[in-house]
């Protein structure tokens, strides 16, 4: 069915009483003013109608027992399906979908580094990612997903109500349905709140996007015992828990409704746009797929493949035992860095105003140059064979405790990475740690300005989305 | 010099008034509400301060007068520093540098041609598109210039201040100075209005981006015979008329800053949002660079290549001679499209709002998938031994005189396109031309809906942009 015409069909029942008194009942307020105040009554319900939420780690254990699951690491000739294809190396399916994993040239007029290789995983196919929401006694609340991923550390966290490859749901592995996706592809069943294409991690996929949605049911939802109703207030509250909240889910929050002032800030939004532009116009990024096995560098082993200093990341491959997910059984291979990543915002209040240090960063995988990132992200134990250390990465690392507004551990895509962690921080800075003549390819932004541009796509990398989930959420409140 | 660095030395010097009294200096509004009814002062103004409207057609024809211009058909064998590539068969510069002439095959899944072959230009700097403001009298104008492009069918046309391909500016055919330049890549010279990547032709080109600027000027401005200060009521008075502005003028104008109401509309800016994330996503668009001496259906002669049935375009080569160029003398190809073009908006009043009717459209060279296009763009020739005409066309065609709000020729870039005209039109449309229940791949907006969207790259298509800057300008008020 076509997406385009449910949507349009639905168009005019749906009128919003903002648009006023004098406007004709099939027009509706261009942009709604209501919305951001009913998430921030969300935000500000630290419980909710139904889990209370220091039950949350309780039941999301009893969800964990419920389910045999178990991922063990297999060499790659056992893994089923995939193989090395003749000629080029890369890793394929044999069925032509999901993923491979291929090879990456990048050259670029910029930066420290002006020419790498790199494996890269190649997923062209967009996936939903989509939360659904209802209000229950007037407070709108979002329905989450307690959901396995072989690469997660703790293996289950909670994930969007939706989290479906076109793969899952065209049914390419066979499986069962993909539970309450309609609500997603089927417009008379909600109402749209947010859906926007963002990209995903640069440094491993190419030019991966997912659908980052959030829709409101107009009617009942069937309950589901892996799914549960939580307030903004509750996602927020678990947020500061480490690996609780999987990354899927993360940015889709980043794309919640805001604060809807208009605010000020030490650059207008068209400064900000301007320098943006600036900087997708300065750095000239040519990434070039070539065949895997003609990656320099990276040595191929029996269970994995490696750079050959060790750094970065492996390709490995793993086999997964699980009872809830669409099949029973599979085989796949994913990605696992070495090291603990540090993503952080280093934030200043600018005549009063919360601002943060966004960085302009190049990544091989993005489809367009450069996106916005946190002032730092990296993987220390990567640049300790260098002189140079990566900008602002002492200020983080030895900030005084006083001054660590937020930090927890979270991992990344477990569908694809394997023990990916990272250690998100908001670090309040001076002058001195950061100074308001910011160097350049950075630039001092607020969380308005950020959250008005991640409803457009492919400003804000999936990093900067899970530090801005921490604002739209109101886990942290600079 | 870094120009991330330049912008932020300019940052905190040069607040904005309305901030408010309670804001320190160095903050200022986010959004710059004054800035669309400085510009709406300007459309209002039918004469301004130095030439009158009526006397611009003279001075243009003084221009032309003042320089000697020729251009003329060569075959491929008499161009200069170009060649037809060994293996590939691809037209090259000897540089390295320009464009190239290019093979392209696209491969989508939706639409009546699932496949098909052509030749592309690649070329991958992004040029700069800056129009030049100052306010005279309290009112601003526009800095124009009488530019020569050989592709051009009347060869002289008025252009943004500013219009240099990166090869103009770094020197590649060692060329003259551009002239007023460093108010565009020098922040302190001058206080950004807009500043956005957008594409060009996705049927000509292959991923091209032009970086459109409209910058204040913030001291003095030395004058220069070929350029001359317009209103933009002036500009909108001669985007009436046939070929004097310009297409890098028009999509410039289209960024114009624009009415700042927000306005009621028949779908809510997170609906369109939505319903534009669901265009890209269900169109999956596969285009693959391949070498020009293999796209089938195409044949090259000694002095253009061509389609086997005449249709679309062909390629040809044009010796030029000019005066006030860059340089005095050079050999290009051109694209040379067959037949007149016809790109139209249908509008209709809802509930007394003015609304367009956009076009979700796949073009091979697009760098995601769809943009939004006018309502018909095409060239009525090429689908004549089609059975299914285009959509909506014959309700343009056969639109009733007093129906059409706007109708003018302008041509496409001459700098690339010989004699590429297309009839611009507003057509007012009624249910039964145009139901509001749109058909697929369709949506009724506002003229601001899609002026919110211009401020960001890739959303409208330059045919979009065109129209666009009848309605910024206020040539056309629907």
């Amino acid at each position: 069915m076509s997406r385009a015409a449910s949507f349009t069909a639905a168009g005019p029942a749906d009128p919003v009483g903002s648009a006023g008194p004098a406007a004709p009942f099939w027009l509706r307020a261009a942009l709604d003013r209501d919305l951001p105040h009913r998430f921030a009554r969300s935000a500000t319900a630290a419980e909710g109608a139904h889990l209370r939420t220091e039950e949350v780690p309780g039941w999301l254990d009893g969800r964990r027992a419920a389910h045999r699951f178990q991922v063990d690491r297999i060499p790659f000739a056992q893994l089923d399906g995939w193989s090395f294809q003749e000629g080029t190396g890369n890793l394929v399916h044999r069925s032509g979908r999901f993923f491979t994993v291929e090879g990456l040239r990048v050259t670029t007029t910029h930066g420290p580094h002006r020419q790498w290789h790199q494996p890269i995983i190649n997923q062209t196919e967009i996936g939903i990612l989509g939360i659904l929401v209802k209000e229950f006694d007037g407070v709108p609340h979002l329905l989450m997903q307690a959901k396995m991923e072989p690469g997660n550390p703790n293996l289950l966290q909670l994930s969007p109500t939706v989290q479906a490859t076109r793969s899952n749901y065209t049914k390419a592995h066979r499986g069962a349905d993909v539970r309450y996706l309609d609500y997603f592809t089927d417009r008379s069943r909600g109402r749209v709140l947010a859906d926007v294409l963002q990209s995903e991690h640069g440094s491993w996929f190419y030019r991966k996007s997912n659908r980052n949605m959030i829709v409101e049911a107009l009617d009942e939802v069937p309950p589901h015992e892996d799914f549960c109703w939580l307030t903004l207030g509750q996602v927020a509250e678990l947020l500061h828990r480490d690996n609780v909240i999987n990354m899927d889910a993360r940015t889709v929050l980043a794309c919640a409704p805001f604060a809807d002032a208009e605010g000020v800030a030490m650059h207008s939004d068209t400064e900000l746009l301007s320098w943006f532009t600036s900087e997708r116009t300065r750095h000239d990024v040519q990434a070039e797929r070539i065949p895997l096995n003609q990656v320099p560098g990276w040595e191929r082993g029996e269970r994995s493949i490696d750079h050959e200093d060790g750094r970065y990341f492996s390709v490995v491959s793993v086999s997964v035992h699980a009872g809830n997910r669409e099949v029973t059984g599979w085989t796949q291979p994913l990605f696992e860095p070495r090291g603990l990543g540090v993503t952080a915002f280093l934030t200043r209040r600018i005549g009063g105003v919360p601002h943060l240090l966004a960085h302009a960063r190049v990544e091989g995988g993005f489809a367009d140059t450069v996106e916005l990132g946190p002032t730092v992200q990296c993987t220390p134990s990567n640049h300790e064979h260098l002189t140079a250390r990566p900008p602002f990465l002492d200020a983080v690392l030895s900030a005084d405790p006083s001054r660590i507004r937020y930090e927890a551990l979270h991992s990344e895509e477990g569908g694809r990475f394997l023990n990916a962690e990272s250690r998100y921080l908001f670090v309040e800075a001076d002058e001195t740690d950061a100074p308001l003549q910011a160097p350049p390819g950075y630039l001092w932004v607020t969380p308005l300005q950020l959250s008005r541009l991640v409803r457009h796509n492919h400003y804000l990398n999936v990093q900067a989305r899970t530090l801005l989930s921490c604002l739209t959420s109101g886990a942290v409140r600079l």
